[in-house]
C-alpha cells in the first residue's frame, strides 16, 4: 500500500502572533491538501524572524515530504521568507531578470511607477521554480529537493489561494499522485441545526462507523457541513458510494450542495435555470444578503437590486410598507416582512422579492421577539410567504450572517419547488 | 532590562488538520497573551498522536517560558494529551480522587449517570495544579517547572476560553507580571498603498530601526496596517512615544485609527459627533458598504438605509439617475456616481448620500475603464463630489471589498473636514 504524503504548513508573520489578523491561508491549504489525499501532520505559525523561519523549515524537512511556507514575500524590510528558506536549504539567492521583468510589467500596469524596493522580490533561491502572481507583485516559488518539495506562497490569502489553484495543485498532482478516489467529501446543508441532524442521521452514522467512515459535524453560521473521511481502497469504493447515496436521501432538500458548492452560488444556478430575477429588502441583515448574492461572478444577470431599509420611513416611502402595518404589528413582524418582499419586488421589477427584518442586537427586541428574532419574507407575482426564525444568545454579526443564509435558503427551497413542478409558492 | 515572556501555543486534534474545523482557541490565546505583554513566538497544530504531542512540548520547552497545550483531554481513546505531556516532562500520571469527585458531581448534575470512561480524566501529571471546567467534564491543569509553565486546556473553544479567563489569566499575571505599557501598537490607514507609505515613511523607519522598534506593513483589502513592536523599558518609553507621534504626524489623515479601531466604527463615531446620517447607493459593491456600516452596534442611529442598484432601470427608477446621463457617460462614470449619491440622499432622507459604481469583474469593463475601475460619489444638501479609483488584476471579491472600504474612507475624510471647520465639501 502506498504511504501517505506527509505535509507541514508554516505560516509566517508577526501580525498572526499578536492577534492582529487571523490566519486563513493555513485552513485553506489544509482543506486543499486533504482533497489531494495527502496527510497534514503539523501546521505552525512563526514570527517574521529569519532564524525562526529557517529553523522551522529545517525541522519540517526532517519530518515531512511537502512543506508550505506562506507570507513574508513583500518588498518591505520585514519580509525575510526568501532569505530564510535559502538559509534553511543552504542555497544562495539569485537575481532572476525574467521575474524582475514580470514584476515591473505588473507594477507599470497598476501604478505607472516601479519602486526600487520591489527589486528584492526578483531574488529566488537557486533551483526554485517561480509561481506567477496574477493578483499582486510577490511571485511564489517551488523548490524540489530530491523527493521532497517546498512551496512558498505570498501572505495575502487571495493571492495564495489563486496561486495554489492555478499552478501548485496541478504541480503537486503530478509529483505526488493523489491517492485514487477522494478520501474527503463535504455535504453542505442549510436549515436544521446540528442536534436535529444528529438525531435524524443516527442509523447512517452507525453504518458509517461499521465501515470506518468518519462523519463529523461542522456548524458554519447558518449552515451545517458534514465531513466524510475514509481511507481509500478499491474493494470498498462501492460501499462508500452507497453510504453517500443514503446520506443524500436522508438529508433531502436540506442538502444544498457538495464540496466547493456555496449557497449563493446554488441560488444563482437555480435562478438562471428558471430565468428568474431577484430583488432584496433588508432591515437587520443590512445589505449582507445582497452582498452574498453579488459575490458570485455573473450575478448581475439575475440580481436586479435591493433596498436596505434601516428606518421605518424608508420601509414606508421606498418599499411601500403600510404605516398601519408598522403601527399594528411592528417593524419586526411577519406582516412587515411580507410587505417588504412585495415592495422590493415591485420596486426593482424582479420576479421574486426577498426580505429580512429582525433584531440583531445588542440593543432592541421585545418580550415576544427578543434579540435574535428574524422574520423572512418571499414574494412572487402570485403569492407571498413569511417565516420566523430565532437564534438567541449570539452576537450581532453572527445573527446577521445566519439570517442572511436562511433568507437565501428560503429562496433556494422555493426555486427547488418550481423545478419539481410544485406550486408557485 | 526585563526580558519578554516567550510563549508557544500547541493545539492538538486531527479535526484541525483535515480542514474539518477551524482552530479558534489559538487566536483567542494569542490575543489574550498579547494583552498581558508576553510575546508569542510560535503556534502550532499537531495530530492526536502521543509522540507528536510529546515531541512538540519538549521542543517548546527549549525555546519558551510559557507553553499552552489545547485539546485531547476527553474520555475517548484518541484523547492522549495528558499522557503526552507527562511523557514530555518525564513525570508519571497520578489518580486524583478530589478531581474524580468533582467530575462525578458534574456528570450527575448533567445526565444522571457516570460513564466509567470519564475516570481517565481524573489522572494528572505529578505536581499539576487542576483547573476546574464549569462547562464540561475535562479539567485543565497547570504544571510549573522551575521558571517555566505548561498550561493544558480542553479542546472545546468555549471551555478553554472560560478556563483561561476565570483562572489562568490571574495565575499568569502573578507568576509573570505583565510588562507595563503596551509593546504592540497597530496604526491603521486607508488610502495610499503599501509602496507609497513605505516611501513616505523612510526616515521614520530608519529611526525606528535604530531604536529597535519593529514596524511591519500589513495590507488588508483597501487598508494598510502598520504593526509596531518593541521591548519595553521605562528608560525609552519617552522615545517610543515620540516615534509614535512622529508616525502620526507623517500619516496625517491617512491614519484612521489605532489598535481595535475599525473603519466603519470610526465613520460611525464621526457621524454621531456631527449628528449626521447616511444613505448608501451601491452598484458594484452590491450591499457591502451598507453591510460594513451596519456591523457596528448602534448603527441604526445614523444609517438610514441604502439601495443596491444592479440594473440601469433601478438606477433610474429608484435613484432618479437621468437616462441621458447613463446614455452619455455610462453606468460606470463620475456623473452616474454623483447622481446615485444625490438620489439615495433624497430617497432615504439622509444628510449624506454615498455611492459606488464600477466593474468588479470578471466580465465587463471598457477600454477606458477596465475591470477594477470604481467611481465613488458623495452628496450633501449643498454639494456633490466623485472620484475614480482603479485596482486592476484583482478578483471580484477583493475589488468589492477595496471599493467598499474606500467609499467609507471618502465619507470619513469628508466628516473630518467638517470637524476641522472646513468646507461643507
Amino acid at each position: 500500500m502506498k504511504m501517505a504524503v506527509l505535509v507541514e504548513i508554516i505560516a509566517t508573520g508577526d501580525e498572526l502572533l499578536i492577534g492582529e489578523k487571523d490566519n486563513t491561508t493555513t485552513p485553506f491549504l489544509v482543506r486543499q491538501v486533504a482533497l489531494l489525499g495527502y496527510e497534514v501532520r503539523r501546521t505552525l505559525t512563526v514570527s517574521d524572524n529569519l532564524n525562526d523561519i529557517a529553523g522551522a523549515v529545517r525541522e519540517a524537512l526532517h519530518r515531512a515530504d511537502l512543506i508550505f511556507v506562506t507570507g513574508g514575500l513583500g518588498p518591505t524590510p520585514d519580509d525575510v521568507t526568501r532569505e530564510a528558506v535559502a538559509e534553511a536549504i543552504k542555497r544562495p539567492l539569485e537575481f532572476r531578470s525574467d521575474i524582475w521583468e514580470e514584476i515591473q510589467a505588473g507594477l507599470l500596469r497598476r501604478s505607472n511607477s516601479v519602486p526600487p524596493s520591489n527589486m528584492k522580490q526578483a531574488y529566488l533561491p537557486c533551483g526554485a521554480e517561480p509561481l506567477s502572481n496574477c493578483l499582486g507583485t510577490a511571485p511564489g516559488f517551488i523548490i524540489p529537493i530530491t523527493n521532497k518539495t517546498i512551496v512558498v506562497l505570498p501572505g495575502p490569502p487571495g493571492e495564495a489561494r489563486e496561486m495554489f489553484l492555478r499552478e501548485v495543485k496541478q504541480y503537486l498532482s503530478r509529483r505526488y499522485p493523489p491517492v485514487s478516489g477522494r478520501r474527503v467529501c463535504v455535504f453542505k446543508t442549510c436549515g436544521p441545526g446540528e442536534a436535529v441532524l444528529l438525531e435524524r442521521l443516527k442509523e447512517v452514522l452507525a453504518e458509517a462507523k461499521k465501515m470506518d467512515v468518519g462523519i463529523s459535524f461542522l456548524p458554519q453560521g447558518g449552515e451545517v457541513h458534514l465531513v466524510l473521511k475514509w481511507n481509500d481502497s478499491l474493494k470498498r469504493a462501492g460501499a462508500v458510494e452507497q453510504l453517500k447515496e443514503r446520506l443524500m436521501k436522508v438529508l433531502g432538500e436540506d442538502l444544498y450542495g457538495l464540496d466547493e458548492d456555496t449557497l449563493p452560488g446554488k441560488v444563482g444556478e437555480l435562478l438562471s435555470q428558471n430565468s428568474l430575477t431577484v430583488g432584496v429588502a433588508e432591515s437587520c441583515t443590512g445589505g449582507l444578503v445582497a452582498n452574498y448574492l453579488t459575490d458570485v461572478p455573473g450575478s448581475s444577470r439575475y440580481v436586479r437590486g435591493g433596498v436596505v431599509a434601516y428606518t421605518e420611513e424608508v420601509k414606508m416611502r421606498v418599499l411601500g410598507v403600510q404605516e398601519s402595518t408598522l403601527n399594528r404589528y411592528g417593524a419586526v413582524s411577519l406582516q412587515t416582512a411580507k410587505e417588504m418582499a412585495e415592495g422590493v419586488r415591485r420596486l426593482t421589477g424582479a420576479s421574486i422579492g426577498l426580505a429580512t427584518t429582525g433584531f440583531a442586537g445588542p440593543e432592541g427586541g421585545t418580550p415576544d421577539d427578543p434579540v435574535g428574532t428574524v422574520y423572512l419574507g418571499l414574494a412572487t407575482r402570485d403569492d407571498v410567504v413569511a417565516q420566523r426564525i430565532f437564534f438567541p444568545g449570539l452576537g450581532r454579526i453572527t445573527v446577521k450572517s445566519i439570517a442572511a443564509k436562511r433568507a437565501l435558503d428560503l429562496l433556494r427551497r422555493y426555486l427547488l419547488s418550481l423545478s419539481e413542478g410544485g406550486s408557485s409558492l
